[in-house]
């Protein structure tokens, strides 16, 4: 995604904390450019000067008005739990709304705007957007924290597809898992296992099922060759046991 | 994805506004079973009794190691920003944990761990882990806020594929689109409007690529009629324009 592109607006933040988790989630999905309007002053200068404050908000631009901020953009994006209000505005879940702008990002600038943690958006701001995405929360929650917002959002435009199946891992070699096997054979004798409840044939496909990984099968070796040992140990000896 | 499912567990948390936080997106994305494992004590109390703390955190099980928060589940995924630690585990992007772990819900038990704000999860932490996701951050600042980290790691498990096509708007019909040119031709003409730099077919032919909703023709064509009556006017008059 052309990150670069993306222009985050943060319209009438209160609290110098979402601004910085909002700069944070910005610095981790690598969007630099934050824009600030309306925000409470106090709540702006604590951000820049909080602790560990990312760059992106020591960047940050203060703009006197949602239209200053977004001049430079040809798509501007809202964003809203929806709540009450009637929107006059095309509503996209983020998943859908998100691939939209993804794709615009290639060719212009776009604004992806956040309202106050109270209020939202007001009808007066969402004005300037061309159309809203919409968090995919649940009706009884919709709500979302500010900072957690904004991660999610952008998460969303870095997102790959998943694809491609489970890497799946090498197992031991048969020769090295049949070894594994009779060691646990030769302990379950030794300790008086009765017979009829497993059979040898059901122990080794126990063993096979488990599907011992690779560079771990001379590990299940060791340790299994020990209790053997210990097992088969006539008298009292403190030699540990040697490969056979 | 069924969500009743899922533990998510949190280990040793420090800061309270965090274990409220990451209660919070669970409860904005239908996760309801908060864990916590060696949490400090006054985070917990202070988490439990924010103002605004939702049922989740008030639901909240504190549970003394790993082991016991994990033990219903047939599945535990760690959380991990990587960093320098040499890890035994694999390590799957968000994207592809979060398939795998959707798909696993249908069926079994999940615990998705989260490490503390400092250190993420310890290697003795995440012995209790079958595999690793990584919550795909730029290399450079790769280390979440711990509400964050929840909120899209929790996203990524309730979202939906983006499918279709943007939804095609309905434009105004040819012959409002035509009487709303006749409008502007005419103020144009009125207003003096040289026709060298713009013929009448040019703005039509502007007029027709602006795609005017089929909504908003009628509050066009109103706006425009207003603008022609007044260029149109002669002598001082108060009365408003009738439609055509």
């Amino acid at each position: 995604v052309r990150a670069d592109n993306l222009r985050v607006v943060l319209v009438s933040p209160r609290n110098p904390l979402n601004i910085g988790a909002a700069a944070r989630a910005m610095s981790n999905f690598g969007f630099l450019h934050l824009g600030v309007v309306n925000a409470y002053d106090v709540a702006f200068r604590e951000a820049r000067s909080a602790v560990g404050a990312s760059a992106v908000v020591g960047n940050a631009v203060e703009y006197a008005s949602i239209a200053d901020a977004v001049a430079d953009c040809s798509l501007v994006v809202g964003t809203t739990s929806i709540g009450n209000r009637q929107l006059q505005h095309p509503l996209r879940r983020l998943e859908f709304g998100g691939r939209l702008i993804r794709r615009a990002l290639e060719n212009e600038r776009v604004a992806l705007l956040f309202g106050s943690e109270k209020f939202g958006l007001s009808n007066e701001d969402l004005s300037w957007c061309h159309w809203l995405i919409r968090i995919p929360t649940r009706e009884e929650h919709g709500s979302m924290n500010l900072g957690q917002a904004v991660a999610v959002c952008l998460y969303e435009l870095i997102r790959r597809p998943a694809t491609g199946k489970p890497e799946s891992r090498k197992a031991a070699s048969s020769a090295k898992v049949d070894r594994i096997t009779d060691y646990l054979l030769e302990a379950l004798r030794e300790s008086g296992y009765a017979r009829t409840l497993s059979t040898p044939a059901k122990i080794r496909r126990m063993i096979r099922r488990l599907n011992i990984p690779e560079q771990e099968g001379e590990a299940w070796m060791g340790l299994m060759r020990q209790i053997v040992w210990k097992l088969t140990q006539r008298g009292p000896s403190t030699s540990p046991p040697s490969p056979r």
